[in-house]
């Protein structure tokens, strides 16, 4: 082994120390959210001896590529027309499952939340009643407390990975990223319990990107027939048994889950468009949009159905939607000084936000790591300041009275609506309790609310906005499921209501649309997504005339934000050290070829077309790769040419190894196997599977001695680069085409060159591992 | 030349006839609309001899691939702050610049047809009133005729690209392809012209498509400068003299032309997303999202400004805008009957129309191949029958009494407004007049009416949509500018309120819902978009409950279109013979390798280092190829291996080898040039421009014998795939990255061998041209 590689290098003696079992050790419970998922290692090294059989990270890339081997090429063609309708089938089956349980359980959840909420504020409202102030800010805090508690203990315990939004992993998930433990059952069931938990405490979090992992969970879950334990191995699941399968099931339960959040389809499509998926195909967009439509179906049933009252408290708000459909939106072209306010305020406020959560992110990080009790500590003391703030903050508001033509609606003492009676007497109302003692759902409900242009005082805003700032940086980062969409809107809907209060004389547009599009240019601001939001807003808002003003309000909160730092998917992914491929590459990489990265790496390790078993035991056992060449020596057969000539026949994945290793599909001599022998042993269902684990098969020293015809196993299309090719081109390819290794081979043609000089992987091609390499290219970055 | 080349085949005689001058000879007339733009040539031949030097195809591919030589890299790293800068502010300024302008030209298209057309119609009116029936059939007949007379000799004469809608070649643009002469000044100018005349004219045609057309022509004037002989030299816009950026540009206008036609600014982009283009970047969503936002506020200005009545008739209706908001949607599970129904309907009737369709442009083909004259013919005689079917069916129809508490709206004389009053007496309309004679885009909005159930009588519906069915068919080929959308829409409508009146007493969907649902399943039937027809729909009727039954019906459309036939678009791309690259390669695919492809091909030209001058000229005259790979023999540098070797230095494109014949760059002694040498005799821009002419300079016995250092202008990174990569990798390769030129080297690595094996380029790779040298894999297709 090696003897191929070593020709152009010196050849390198294999570190001994076997780290390989340190992948073994993971644990996912040391492995919780805040925490980096991957210590960046230097996977590049001016000295390759100290490097190899190092362990490069925890987390490998996914196989998008089709492997074709020998095994896949004959499944291939021996596949029939029926089994190929069968797979279409079954892949539009499984998309309208995805919708049709993302619909539920997105129902099911706005169900529990509501009822869990709604009786808690009938209660806390009848103990003010009675004016017994302090039994009700217990009976709420302590309330709040339990139910904090148990969306945390679940997340601290059971599935760590359920803790956050999970939009990031999953982003990098379809980036090609192997995300650990991110669409178990557990995580599922974790997400659900977890998320009703923390939105009924009251928390500043929401339900939205919970959502959009739920959605992950339950295509990832239906694409594998179940539970890790408990699969159902019906036949035709064998179909989505690749990483490809999963991956579009994957980007249609992202989807279905943005629509359950916000009940809008098209804006579900776009958001895992524009801001979760790498690749994107025609077929994948029309699937995508297929399972959406089912989940609006599904919602609307359900709506429906709780119509009549048989749902509890949940009623027609249950599900968000913040119909601003009434209002006549008038604007002329001097309207555009405030919008264009709204939108640069929007951009410095949501990068401002990006900033300080960062910084936050990090001292809680440092919180978290110190064990389970600190991380459900954390949680339980943001819950009891939240609560004694949404408790206690309205009793510093005036009372106001109420306006003689709005009696029927104000004030109001029931769980929801607008003109909140709190602590005031009959005809008034308290304009603070009605902004934070209320679900946040109503909460933006009730700030969206139009034509009521005197309804809030400034101060009372001023302490919503200031309040919801400092709960969105705190709250962010404990260990429950949380949403970042809400606190965004509010913080967001807070200061452009508060915008349009002061410029109420000199506009002709509402308060509640200021508060609209303060919310989206927060969004914007923060996330940096355009289309999608706005598309988003168009569904939640239901008015087509907004269209304009928010499209120019996305544009400049954007743009201005993007002046000052990364979205905030990007800083997360960047915290947890998930090795994310971006769309465009540095400019410094036109610099630099592929052929002076590989000359820092570790030099191959390569097999013969039948090898010996020691040596691949070996490579196994010494080296982490994932994937080594396969070469042959011989003449080249189709010319005359007398010299030696080595073949590349193609790459050999780990996983592949493992299974020939385990089946000890072994041969007494050194010989090419016929097909039937290979079919006998393997079926590419089984060699489809994503399988890490090295199991210590023993094997004795006489099967050692033992050959394996690695040829029918060998991917012999692997996707190459020239050692000339510069890494910005090569990276372009990488991401574009989705791969897990690149060859690079030699520019030169010769007798004793080596057909591959080296392997580049994802990690290779990261900015941020060359630049430690390469530490110049950073210098010529500036200039 | 050649040497390398021929190491593993037999070299080949290069064929002196001088084929290349046949490229110059292309006349854009003799290429008119419906003529196949490419005769398909055999690419691969078992025969290599016969093949080389013959011409493969009048159209090339575009350099999206970034041409990396000497002269880029030392341009990307001299490239200052300042000018990265304002590249940036250009590239924003450009797309605003493109949305501005199409709304402005959108605006004073849609404002000459309503004046128009609107003057028209009232004189008809008057002549009606007065009841001189044959008078108003002259006069209608007389004005639509001379209207298509301008709008066909236009085409005919001066821009043969204006005819049709244009969208597939934009299409096929931005999928790599370079489609001659489409984004000429000319052809802009004939577009908007020929486009007010036949819409003006009443023609079954819609000015959506031409829109899309007219917008990608701003994009590529701008980008260039201004018209091809008077372009402005600014030195900024060298910025965007290259494919890369056009492409970008391109994909602004054609979202922008979408979103001025139906003022759906997302709907734009997701038209352009879905429909157009090839590669897309979350950059150019945003983009786009930038230009369509401008369009938006340049048409909301424009209505604004129209409002106050100086504009002639156009009114309020002017831009098409159905607006259904008023309805109250109430559907419930039952309703899902009409849906599907409807959905499957509109699935057949769309893959019916393209059969049907396919069949009538290629007797067209015939009928304009004869010449200019007959290609006028046939346009007049289509305008003459239109008119005299919209004048002369409505007497068919009888007067209905008006409904007494509509009395202020029926019935009306005007020229727009339902319930025209036509040849009926006070107090009665004529329904099928009400449709029929006025201008398609009232037809529409009459159609789409809601809240008038009994307005339209079942058998003017049924007259309605049998004509518009024949009109559709025989309108689209002939010589004008037109559009696909409204025909669609106007048949669509018909037969889905035909549907709603035969439905009626059974549900609770508005019968103008019926005729919205209608039109919207024949488009998906028919050209099989979902998502962006979906926003289309919506942001066009303004009813956000609209949208889940709207899901559904395009989706059943879309499927059961999709197992009939190709869309329309691919139908079209198909006829003009435009190599489109689709986005799935074949199944078979994956059992051919590039080298079967590449041994079936003639060899490979290829020059060395530094060439002789004779070999350049002699290898630019007697073959058509468009990229050359450049070799260098020697030493192996790095290693001690004796070995004779020979490097691939790249691949150099025939544009730069004629710069460099017209310059003579020539050397006196084959030696390697310095990097200031080659600095001062060329730029990067004049390097970037597409110049496709072999201009003759005379090249003298003494020059011939001199040399030419070609490293400086060789692109060092070229893509790559090894000779056993399979056809459907490499297919997804291609396009995935943008290729013009794919080298595939050996898996061997032998002294002696050459290190280019192959080139293969977009019409290598296309299923139709494969499938003509190895029939047996069509067999192995239909398994």
């Amino acid at each position: 082994m090696g003897e191929e590689s070593s020709l152009l290098k010196e050849s390198t003696s294999i570190n001994d120390t076997n780290m390989v079992e340190e992948v073994e050790e993971r644990d996912p419970e040391s492995n919780p959210l805040n925490e980096p998922l991957l210590k960046r290692n230097r996977t590049l090294s001016s000295n390759p001896l100290a490097l190899v059989g190092a362990k490069v990270s925890y987390i490998e890339s996914l196989d998008y590529e089709i492997n074709e081997n020998d095994l896949f090429k004959q499944d291939w063609r021996s596949r029939s027309r029926t089994q190929v309708l069968q797979y279409i089938f079954w892949k539009w089956t499984l998309a309208f499952l995805v919708g049709l349980l993302t619909g539920v359980i997105a129902t099911l959840i706005n169900l529990a939340v509501e009822n869990i909420a709604g009786y808690k504020f009938l209660a806390v409202v009848n103990f003010i009643q009675k004016e017994r102030y302090l039994r009700g800010f217990l009976y709420f805090t302590g309330i709040n407390f339990l139910l904090t508690f148990v969306a945390s203990i679940l997340c601290v315990c059971f599935a760590p990975t359920a803790a956050g939004p999970g939009i990031p992993e999953i982003k990098a998930y379809l980036n090609g990223v192997d995300t650990p433990n991110m669409y178990g059952a557990t995580t599922l069931f974790v997400k659900i319990i977890g998320s009703i938990g923390a939105v009924s405490a009251g928390l500043d979090l929401g339900k939205e990107g919970p959502l959009v992992h739920i959605g992950s969970c339950i295509a990832s879950l239906l694409g594998q027939g179940g539970p890790d334990n408990y699969r159902i191995k019906w036949r035709w699941l064998r179909y989505f048994n690749n990483d490809r399968d999963r991956r579009d099931l994957i980007t249609c339960g992202a989807s279905s889950g943005v629509c359950a959040a916000f009940r809008a389809p098209v804006g579900g499509v776009l958001f895992a468009l524009e801001e979760v998926a790498t690749w994107w195909r025609s077929a994948l967009l029309w699937r995508t949009f297929f399972s959406t439509a089912v989940v609006v179906v599904v919602l609307r049933a359900s709506i429906e159905l709780c119509h009549k009252g048989k749902c509890g408290l949940f009623g027609e708000g249950g599900l968000i939607m913040y119909d601003v459909s009434d209002v006549t939106v008038r604007y002329n072209v001097m309207d555009i000084i405030p919008v264009v306010i709204i939108g640069v305020l929007g951009g410095v406020l949501g990068s401002l936000y990006n900033y300080l959560l960062h910084k936050v992110l990090r001292v809680y990080n440092l919180i978290n790591q110190k064990g389970k009790m600190y991380k459900l500590l954390l949680s339980l003391s943001v819950a009891i300041f939240t609560s004694a703030c949404q408790y206690g903050l309205p009793f510093l508001a005036k009372c106001t009275p109420c306006d003689p033509s709005l009696s029927d609606v104000c004030p109001t003492n029931g769980r929801s609506g607008n003109f909140k009676q709190f602590n005031c007497p009959k005809g008034y109302y308290n304009d603070l309790a009605t902004l934070l003692l209320t679900t946040n759902d109503d909460a933006v409900r009730n700030i969206f609310s139009t034509n009521t242009p005197l309804e809030y005082q400034p101060s009372s805003i001023i302490i919503f906005f200031a309040l919801y700032c400092i709960l969105g940086l705190i709250t962010f980062g404990i260990a429950v499921p949380s949403g970042l969409f809400l606190p965004i809107i509010l913080m967001g809907s807070g200061y452009g209501r508060l915008l349009g209060i002061l410029m109420g004389p000199h506009t002709n547009i509402d308060q509640g649309l200021f508060a609209v599009l303060g919310a989206a240019s927060l969004m914007a601001g923060s996330m940096r997504m355009t289309v999608s939001l706005c598309v988003i807003f168009l569904e939640l808002t239901n008015n087509l005339l907004l269209l304009p003003i928010t499209m120019i309000v996305l544009l400049i909160a954007k743009t201005v934000g993007d002046s000052f730092n990364p979205s905030i998917y990007e800083i997360i992914l960047h915290l947890k050290g998930l090795p994310f491929m971006d769309a465009n590459p540095e400019p410094w990489m036109r610099n630099l070829t592929v052929g002076e990265l590989v000359d820092v790496k570790p030099a191959v390790v390569s097999f013969k077309g039948v090898e010996k078993v020691a040596n691949i035991v070996n490579a196994l056992k010494n080296t982490t790769h994932n994937g080594f060449p396969v070469m042959d020596c011989g003449l080249v057969p189709t010319t005359g040419v007398a010299n030696e000539a080595t073949e590349l026949h193609g790459i050999i994945l780990r996983a592949h190894l493992i299974q020939v290793r385990k089946k000890k599909w072994f041969l007494k001599e050194r010989r090419r196997t016929e097909e039937w022998e290979v079919r006998e042993k393997f079926t590419w269902v089984e060699l489809a599977e994503r399988e890490g684990n090295i199991e210590d098969v023993a094997v004795t020293k006489e099967e050692m001695e033992m050959f394996v015809d690695l040829h029918p196993l060998t991917n012999t299309t692997p996707f190459t680069v020239l050692e000339s090719m510069s890494v910005a081109k090569a990276m372009v390819l990488f991401r574009q085409v989705g791969l897990r290794h690149m060859l690079v081979v030699p520019k030169y043609q010769a007798s004793g060159v080596s057909p591959v000089i080296g392997i580049l992987t994802r990690q290779d091609l990261l900015a941020y591992n060359i630049l430690t390499v390469f530490p110049h290219l950073a210098k010529s970055k500036r200039k």
